[in-house]
């Protein structure tokens, strides 16, 4: 078989992570080594630079600055959340066929997917032989077939150091403290919350996720239940919880909102979904003193530097490089995906699959996951997420106390 | 002068920090070594523990769980929002005397200065010899005389690193980003947000602070330049600012919302302000579309584990088993400061100032740290701060952007 020579794309899309950056530098480092690849190219916000003709010349990049753009969180080349239209993605295959570019590579979610599996879609119809591979990146961990997602681990790294904290700063002065965490559909890293509990009376005491329906009166008695039982409570919920018709608790936050305020009071912002939730405690404790405090973790989760897990970082570079191996192998487009061969001592290894199996839909927290009344997370998360997520933070006790 | 000899109590105050219990192991530390103190007593939550004669007996917890506990984030004997009343001294003294305590260590900020120093007069006036001492400790850095408190630098280590990833986040996907610090008088920890700016067009470029007046149409027009000259604009604001008049943005805000709302939208949980700003800027483009987000940093600056400032852990140490020095070495009560030898290399000593220093008033930033607008930080802040913050995390751009 006859080598495919030409040049390369990459780009990166959707919310940011504090590995997507190993993935890129894994294929420029990849790319820099194949004969295959003539110039790689990077685009600027993702398909946005591809439709502007906006591209980096990637191969210019010196080694040592890559070493330190890779530990760098958030997207290098710059991210979009923008789904392309049938005609932006043929706009986009035209601009690419031009610059005889013969490698896509765009890293993310499952949008990210369609997108790639759509271009590649009018390169085969046009006859225009091109590898796409799609480079999975989400905090949310909700990509299909793929045993997990880089970017998570690190994303689960801060959230369970987050409540770790929080729990010690809750024991030291109790009350009740609800703690909202990314994650509009599914719950993984909600259920990170979990990761750093280590006593018995350590929080998140309660965890709430949109794989359960959430139910006001349950939750304000949970709440009171805990508080009993510990004098404190903590929980974690996803900003994503829903009603058992549907509604998310933030949709109907909002119509509520309208209603009094006449649309006054702005509560579509990031903190609204705690406070509301920690006003709902307040009310259920009937005029009885009680400090609720509400924390939304927002963007921080998605781009704290300095802190992400060793594990995913390597798992994020290595899908990076992987993708590049596996185009200039042979006629193969696909999505990278991790393989989780053993848990004990843990070790992974790459496959590809198709397109359209990423693109389709996103996948949640397994039911095993989750307890039965629907508002903590088993210890079964635990054997599965611990090695993503690597060493926490060590948090100790008095002996005395 | 013949030697004090009898027990210990000490105590931990006001909200936590990451460094609080090196102080708190600091003075187990010295203690154990000498034989003045013969028992060292641990305080549960404060002064609420001494009322309630809830003591641990310190003298026996392991030296190896110590060093786990000293890096541990949060006050380990448990903290205390309590402002004790003259009564409540006078029983913490009748009790500190029956039990032959005469070593008094109070780990806290001023209002912690300010209970040891009433403790402090009454022994005094009831002629019992007792040495009375107040540890620093603030994520604020308000208090007087010491050139800066333990516990700020970590906390600043935290803001800068979340404001660094922040800053890459917005750049990847451009957008208003405002973060609400802590710091409800003292614009310190939010004016380390500055710290982790290294490119020119690095965020925060607007940061706002209770030691200079704010101004809501001011405030708009800031930001809509900002966002005209870099297409995005990242702004840190002190959760305390205010208006002229000294009514805070808060305050007005509350009031607003219930005129509004007939007092049933709540607004004054935590990300309340963030949002409420958020609201402010989108109207001041006039139907313009734009991203405008806000987030409230809350709880995790004070008790993110992991993550702390060496040197703020290193001092945090030194003032504690400096406080058991002094106390022990002469007739002496007081607080424990700390001095700037120098700068480059950055060396500290410690020294006594006396307890009503401390405790009368706090302190803010010094307007030389604040620009002429009002609406940024000076670079001779990151002379004074970066010793106390230490090594951040490195954050790197591709060349070729």
């Amino acid at each position: 078989m006859a080598k495919l020579v030409g040049n390369a794309v990459v780009g990166q899309s959707g919310g940011p992570t504090c590995v997507i950056n190993q993935s890129l530098v894994g294929v420029i480092e990849a790319a820099a080594k194949c004969k295959e690849i003539k110039k790689l190219l990077g685009a600027r916000h993702g398909v946005k630079g591809i439709l502007a003709e906006d591209f980096i010349d990637l191969s210019k990049e010196p080694t040592a600055n890559l070493g330190v753009v890779a530990q760098t969180p958030s997207a290098a080349l710059g991210s979009v959340r923008m789904k392309p239209t049938r005609d932006d993605c043929l706009k986009m295959f035209e601009i690419l066929k031009k610059r005889d570019v013969r490698y896509f590579f765009y890293i993310g979610g499952n949008d990210s997917a369609e997108t790639a599996n759509i271009v590649n879609e009018m390169a085969s119809d046009a006859n225009y032989e091109m590898r796409v591979f799609h480079i999975p990146k989400t905090i949310d961990n909700d990509l299909k077939v793929t045993d997990h997602c880089p970017g998570f681990g690190s994303a689960a790294k801060f959230v369970a150091s987050a409540f770790m904290g929080d729990n010690l700063d809750n024991r030291s002065i109790p009350g009740i403290k609800i703690n909202v965490v990314m994650g509009r559909h599914a719950g993984f890293l909600t259920a990170a919350s979990m990761l750093g509990r280590k006593f018995k009376d350590d929080g998140p005491h309660l965890i709430y996720v949109p794989e359960a329906d959430f139910d006001d009166a349950k939750f304000v008695a949970d709440v009171k239940a805990v508080n009993a039982k510990y004098g404190r409570c903590i929980v974690a919920v996803s900003e994503g919880i829903h009603y058992s018709d549907g509604v998310t608790v933030a949709e109907r936050m909002a119509a509520n909102a309208e209603v009094d305020s006449h649309g006054n009071v702005q509560l579509s912002g990031s903190g609204a979904l705690g406070d509301y939730l920690a006003a709902m405690v307040k009310k259920g404790f009937e005029g009885k003193k009680v400090r609720v405090r509400a924390d939304t973790f927002g963007y921080l989760q998605r781009s704290f530097p300095g802190f992400y897990s060793e594990v995913d970082a390597r798992e994020a570079r290595l899908v990076g490089r992987d993708a590049v191996r596996y185009a200039t192998k042979g006629d193969m487009d696909g999505s990278v995906a991790i393989k989780r061969v053993s848990n004990k001592p843990y070790k992974v290894e790459t496959f590809v699959t198709s397109l359209v199996n990423v693109a389709k839909h996103t996948t949640g927290l397994p039911r095993k996951f989750i307890n039965k009344e629907g508002n903590n997370i088993t210890e079964a998360f635990r054997t599965y997420a611990e090695p993503l997520v690597g060493k926490l933070p060590e948090a100790g006790r008095l002996k005395g106390w």
